[in-house]
């Protein structure tokens, strides 16, 4: 009869499947998650895997959960740092862009799949939306401000959309050649949040504007 | 011995093959085109395969250059049915929003991935190079109207990516679910186009500027 166990083996097996799984997903995707073969990375038996995870789609949740709650609390230091609306929002966008290129795989994890039931696993709702208020908190503080006119939630959902577009494709491979992803991705938030901009707000870069002489 | 085959005999056995990994693609992913699995749909076996595709990999190439130029004949139709700069523009990113949701699986085999070869393939490279350009072709027209300030080439690539960005996100299930994606794709664009605006094409929405009372 397998002994019984304590929460901390529980706790340290539950990582060692993590990492292997983490590592399975880099090399090939989500389709390459699988129990057998995380079981052969661990010198485990697939049997053996189902004392600690139920299944496989537990093991991704466990995975994008903790990658969730790492970019959320990446994103809420970035957010604690800034002393004004400004610096807080440019903070944020570097952190943002910051744990995307650091973590690739967790950046994959969260945003290019969806699970049949996120919202019947509670630590992975808590942390999915806890990552979601952390990417759009910041307009918030502009639009309070006076700086941004319109829905924040809407323009929140725009910056992070128009960012996380250059991230991917810069991920896929996808950029031409001669592009350096972080200045496509600080000049696409600059038009983006520059579009968002109220009229007073906007003097001042209206009265010196950076004129293209092509 | 295998009987000699015609050209036709050929391009039709490949379609056939092309429409097999296709639908491989939508249910499982890059992963899941394998050889075995094409023969197996195709009642073939994949020794038989090998007669019209040296390997998986040129299937894969053979159907992203399919999706790249079914998608510049769609974008380059719009662009072409524009009366003016404003109109293409308009035309271009609608058609680009409504190729991606009629065709997912083509969409994300042009811009989830990358191929190690991709420019050793002329067909691709032209194809992909062909899609490229007519992604951003409007931007230089939208500048030499004056209507935008500065790099043509990174406004394009800044739009693109923001315009990707919904679309991927929309895709992957990843939008809050009251979000239509239709909106989030016209807001997004608009914000970032309008942050690209040059000052003097710029007074009239700023003369008449639809501000929010919230």
């Amino acid at each position: 009869m397998p002994r019984e166990l304590s929460q901390e083996d529980v706790r340290d097996f539950r990582a060692r499947v993590g990492k292997a799984a983490a590592m399975l997903y880099a090399e090939g995707g989500e389709g390459a998650i699988t129990m057998r073969e995380i079981a052969r990375a661990l010198g485990s038996s697939p049997m053996g895997l189902y004392r600690y995870f139920h299944d496989r789609d537990e093991i991704i949740a466990y995975l994008r959960t903790s990658a969730f709650n790492k970019f959320a609390q990446a994103l809420e230091t970035a957010f604690a740092a800034g002393g004004d609306p400004f610096a807080r929002a440019r903070a944020v966008g570097r952190a943002y862009l910051d744990f995307a290129l650091e973590n690739p795989g967790d950046y994959r994890l969260m945003f290019d799949l969806s699970q049949p039931d996120e919202q019947g696993n509670d630590e992975l709702a808590n942390a999915s939306a806890r990552a979601t208020r952390t990417v759009t908190r910041h307009v918030d503080d502009l639009r309070a401000a006076g700086i941004v006119a319109g829905d924040s939630k809407e323009i929140g959902r725009a910056l992070w959309a128009a960012a996380h577009g250059v991230i991917v494709l810069h991920l896929a491979g996808r950029l031409p050649k001669d592009t350096d992803v972080r200045e496509l991705y600080f000049k696409t938030m600059r038009l983006t949040f520059r579009g968002a901009r109220t009229l007073s707000s906007g003097i001042a870069s209206l009265a010196n504007p950076k004129r293209s002489r092509t």
